[in-house]
């Protein structure tokens, strides 16, 4: 096989854990197995499988420990899981072979509170004690940071808020850092100067964005992040992953809807569109059994089918 | 009451045509009539209402003499309606107090020839007519350009194409172009390459811009176009207007979503979104009784019942 040129974008799948843990369903072990099987093979090259939050909370990823066992290890792929705290890395260092653990922290404190029941200090302690052991075991640290773009108790965070707890997470170990926008009201002038301002502080090839498309925003701020320096995105095969407590409402940005946009400007991307439109339209029809928000894998499948485009004046002659 | 400050873009409300003409549904005259009020009530100020092409192309649009001559003409509210020919000119001004007619030409010939069934040139001669039927009477032009991004039949359209089309619809008469990516396969690089090769050449406030939202990039595109300098945009309630060819497919991006992109970026658009929530809520449930694709709309109504938001962690500690 002639060797491709490296892609000038990295895409962190997040459907089988961002994207799962917001859907009504609890998949099958190996429903989610041949999940990750099909997401591999798009040449997608990071993708987070779970989560080992307490299963009392995420009851639609308790098999975290049996998924991560049943998943060969490809070259090239990295592996990651969400760790809430110690506790939880001691779930996920007993599988082993998972290479990089995401701990997350807001920049609101109302909405950490609100989240995980601790305040950002406490949090940040079980960070620091998670990081220690995942760089003892060779394992990565990814670090979300929530509500970069708004909150939705405080309103307005302060950027200066966001930066600090990003450069706090690296202090305490973290490898990378992804700025959440959790409840995607962010907008694209806004992405900039945030960009902007973590990028004073800190590498930006350390830094990802996590994209909601609650307001349909979502690819024009990955577009702002990308124009700013961001080189690392987050996103869910179809837009899996929209909120269960306001049933249609989109979450996740798509990540066929993100891919596009970059192969359409020319940007590598390494992975196999169409491969992911048959991922995502497997998940829809076979598995779902219902209809999935992403615009692009939609679009692909009517071209697929012949499908005419519409025009102002509709065929022929008017009279 | 208190005079507020101008607005800074222009939204023009083609769901009236460009929503309708591409959806099922024929609706009774009487709705129609009920949803541009509804819509002259939110504070747009432009309102597409009606096509006089043929009902044989466009069954959904066949009472457009019968809709308009039912609408009051409220001061500051421009109603525009689509002109295809001379012929079609003639049920327009047998209306009387229309003030924009919309013709239409593709910078395709392909395109051009498979939309309405004749060479741009022939189209160019037509338009030719109605401009100097138009302007004696008092009316306004608008002239569409379809497929300025690209074109389901040639692929690529060169920005020369559009460019010179573009000014020799103003040379034709047209008072202002409107750029329409028909197939909304543009990427905002482009867009903001294609404004700037506009601008060369005429002046910015007789432009703007007709994005769709098939591949998910119509907010993106807006953004890229809003900061190459235009400052006129159509959308449609709701995103109302899928692709009759290709179910569930999104075409015309949701009026509501670019609303809300400017207001957050702090950009007066004389626009009361809520009140165009409700209209659209309204038209969702009480009349078509199917989902509307925009994002806005159905995030504000879910924000309305308190749903909360999702965060990475569920609530609670994990363990």
């Amino acid at each position: 096989m002639v060797q491709q040129a490296a892609p000038e974008v990295l895409i962190c799948e997040v459907g089988p854990r961002d994207g799962l843990q917001n859907e009504p369903e609890t998949l099958p072990t190996a429903v989610k197995r041949e999940l990750v099987e099909r997401l591999v093979r798009t040449g997608l090259r990071r993708i987070e499988i779970t989560s080992f939050v307490s299963p009392r909370w995420i009851p639609q990823l308790a098999d975290g420990e049996a998924l991560a066992a049943s998943l060969a290890r490809p070259d090239g792929v990295v592996y990651s899981a969400l760790v809430p705290n110690a506790r939880g890395y001691e779930r996920f260092s007993g599988v082993g072979g998972l290479g990089v653990a995401a701990v997350f922290a807001s920049a609101s404190e109302t909405h950490n509170r609100k989240n995980v029941n601790r305040s950002i200090a406490a949090q940040l302690e079980e960070i620091r004690l998670v990081s220690e052991r995942a760089h003892a075991d060779g394992v990565r640290v990814r670090a979300y940071v929530s509500t970069v773009c708004g909150c939705p108790y405080e309103g307005e965070v302060a950027l200066r808020a966001v930066v600090e707890l990003a450069e706090r997470l690296l202090d305490l170990g973290a490898d990378e850092i992804s700025l959440g926008d959790t409840i995607g009201i962010g907008h694209p002038r806004q992405v900039r100067e945030l960009v902007a301002a973590v990028a004073a502080e800190i590498p930006l090839d350390r830094v990802a964005l996590h994209m909601h498309d609650t307001y349909g925003r979502a690819l024009a701020n990955v577009q702002a992040g990308y124009e700013a320096g961001v080189r690392a995105f987050d996103a869910s095969l179809g837009g899996l992953g929209g909120c269960p407590y306001a049933p249609g409402a989109s979450g996740n940005v798509a990540t066929e809807d993100v891919l596009d946009l970059f192969e359409r400007a020319g940007v590598r991307t390494g992975v196999e569109l169409d491969a992911l439109v048959d991922t995502t339209q497997w998940l829809q029809d076979e598995i779902l059994r219902r209809p999935l928000p992403g615009r692009v894998f939609r679009a692909r499948l009517g071209a697929r089918r012949g499908a005419a485009e519409c025009a102002p004046g509709g065929a022929g002659d008017a009279e």
